[in-house]
């Protein structure tokens, strides 16, 4: 099948060209203007083609607590309000949850996501089911040396990598620790040991909070959660961390050396009042930057394009200096540094021979209008409203307002039951 | 003629209620259970009615300039990308540019606006041709107290107070200090003396960045831009500042004894590198806080909503507290408290005798649900694209794409054409 996009901006790497492409299958065959053979024409009245958005850090299944306990303080939200309603939380939840965070994030462009979230098979069983590309995990984390703490928690995730299979290669599962501070060196050490054989990628939750790093030195050393992942093995292996706004300039050096990307979470950082992540320095250091929206919890949107933006302006005002991040540094953040970070190399970029990951995006709104700088259309002024076609792997799964794999209304149904035996 | 909206979740205060909404000419006249007259009915099918935002410090027609020299440093972009556009701007550019701008605010749910620019009489046609409120004014400025450079700008601030008259009201002619270093002591005295004859509201730039400030100190015997516009007599008269980034204890202390609305600017300051406004400390000291855009050039939007988000969440960044500001503040800043700033007792809430100046906001898509926490929605989660209606003075000026008194596709030409001999 090969379908010919036509009249539309394309970004190509960090150009634009107003121009033609062509997708055969599941590639991305020709981009110029000479004519070509096609099964089916789009016509795109001047919307923009770009790579689909990488979201490389989010917990789907929250959805279902959008704007459950606002106002509390951070342990009294977490104990209080988020916790008691996870517990509720059946398989059933977290596929009906996960459905509408797919639904949410195709609507926004979003074309590969990466999960951290309890009951894994059921969010790998919605992303197949959905196509869209996911890398997902069995959170591992234990509270205890002596017995594991939940129990067989390193064998389930060993389980998941081992045994989790999507034909197609879309969804992928990736070893995981929640983070230092909910792991002891007996689980660390037996995924390390692990990871030797599996060479899986690791999902962390690394440096959030300030207290978190101060209480991680106390506990081993002076150690940072870095430099203690670093001896114990954990980064020989390619390692995505979330959040590392606490990281220091030797974190900085061993991410580098180690080939651990950031994903950089700015709202989750500005809404939980988490910090600045110095992520003008991580990539001026050569470490890999890209971005996540963390779970709708705490932030309260699955919306990469808002990333963007936040990421774009407040290290600028946080560092008092208006160049501190410029637009093509964001829009790689959002879309090849994402694939790298997750392991796909063959997307995140439009180029021939590239996977057709793509997203088209209207330029017909007011405030989309005049088209002088598209860069900084998508940095500064975009809104995920204006994506208007979301495509996975040459299969399209969101079109103006139609999904052709998920069920709006029945999704729709199905999260007010849930809230029901949840809230 | 009576309007009955039916099936809506209404924002009264910081409350929701799932009720019905009457607008009868041009106020609310009943917000309640009972059966009413109605001429008119609407069947909002689930739409959130609230108050109509409101823009506190914008500058209009730089809707021309979007994405102008984006990248360089703040310096260079003014000297080099800006003024020299804007030089080239004719009053016909400023209309067409202005319409742009109310055709974007429209859609995004602003029913006023406070527009500092050149040429206001061009600015406060397109605002009485659109049926959206505005405060406009000249804007003084002077670089030398021995000859008005420009010449005879105070003579044009008093002209269009004194002569710019919007029969409907909707549309105010305010004074205007453009900023401490842009003005010599002879225009902000002639402009503090007259006002003691008008007694109108003066929009003013003050302390933007540490640099003005700290060079205002040294100009004027170490008095900050408030203490200094306080000196002179401008704080006699109610005044509205946009930025305030660097405004001290002592600063609000003044603004709080005469009643000086900050206009916070936060997706500006960002981007600009500016710094972050002390609101959370304006406001527990009593100073009235509301949102502006500043101009699209620094921006890159028109969209409250979007300066909404950012209210919430960078302060709680900044100051290492994720319980800095929290939504129900953010819901006044952006209504109420706009109005207030702008001199408008008659708008800003949703009540009975009031203005009927009702924005509609869809609670259909996906980012949008569940519907836990209306005001985290509104603060969070929303995008301008969900405003589906915008009504002032109760007549319907955006519904859902179509504008009633705005040509979008002649705006649209007519911005392309300007753009031809500006760029």
């Amino acid at each position: 099948m090969k379908t010919l996009f036509k009249n539309c901006y394309v970004l190509c790497g960090h150009e634009i060209k107003f121009t033609s492409l062509l997708v055969e299958d599941e590639y991305i065959r020709y981009i110029g203007d000479e004519p070509q053979e096609y099964d089916y024409l789009r016509d795109m009245k001047g919307a923009l083609l770009m790579p689909g958005l990488v979201n490389a850090h989010a917990h789907g299944p929250m959805t279902l607590l959008r704007g459950v306990g606002g106002g509390l303080a951070l342990q009294d939200w977490l104990n209080n309000a988020i916790f008691p309603r996870e517990a509720k939380m059946k398989p059933d939840d977290i596929r009906i949850g996960e459905n509408w965070a797919i639904i949410e994030m195709l609507t926004a462009g979003i074309t590969c996501t990466a999960e951290m979230y309890d009951f894994p098979w059921e969010l790998g069983e919605s992303l197949v089911k959905s196509g869209m590309k996911g890398n997902i995990c069995r959170v591992g984390l234990s509270f205890s040396d002596q017995e594991e703490i939940p129990p067989n928690r390193f064998n389930e995730c060993v389980e998941m990598v081992e045994k989790f299979n999507d034909p197609t290669g879309k969804v992928v599962a990736d070893f995981c620790l929640h983070s230092e501070y909910l792991s002891t060196d007996s689980i660390v050490e037996k995924i390390a040991e692990a990871n030797k054989k599996y060479k899986r990628l690791v999902h962390v939750h690394v440096a959030e909070t300030k207290a978190e790093t101060d209480e991680c030195k106390l506990r081993h050393n002076g150690l940072t959660p870095i430099q203690y992942f670093n001896k114990m093995g954990i980064l020989d292996q390619k390692v995505y961390a979330a959040h590392c706004v606490w990281v220091n300039d030797d974190d900085l050096a061993i991410m580098k050396e180690k080939d651990v990307s950031i994903v950089h979470n700015p709202t989750s950082n500005m809404k939980l009042g988490s910090g600045f992540a110095p992520i003008r320095k991580a990539m001026a250091n050569g470490v890999n930057v890209c971005l996540g929206t963390d779970g709708v919890a705490s932030n309260n949107s699955l919306n990469i394009f808002k990333e963007m933006h936040l990421a774009s302006i407040i290290h600028n005002g946080h560092r008092l200096d208006p160049l501190s991040i410029k637009p093509p540094q964001v829009i790689d953040m959002a879309t090849i540094n994402g694939a790298k970070a997750l392991g796909r190399y063959d997307t995140g970029i439009l180029e021939v021979g590239k996977k057709a990951d793509i997203i088209a995006v209207s330029l017909d709104k007011p405030h989309m209008y005049p088209v002088i700088d598209v860069l900084s259309l998508l940095c500064y002024s975009v809104q995920s409203s204006d994506v208007v076609m979301t495509m996975v792997d040459g299969k399209i799964l969101y079109d103006h307002g139609d999904y052709t794999t998920m069920d709006f209304e029945k999704a729709k149904f199905e999260l007010a039951q849930s809230l029901k035996s949840i809230l």
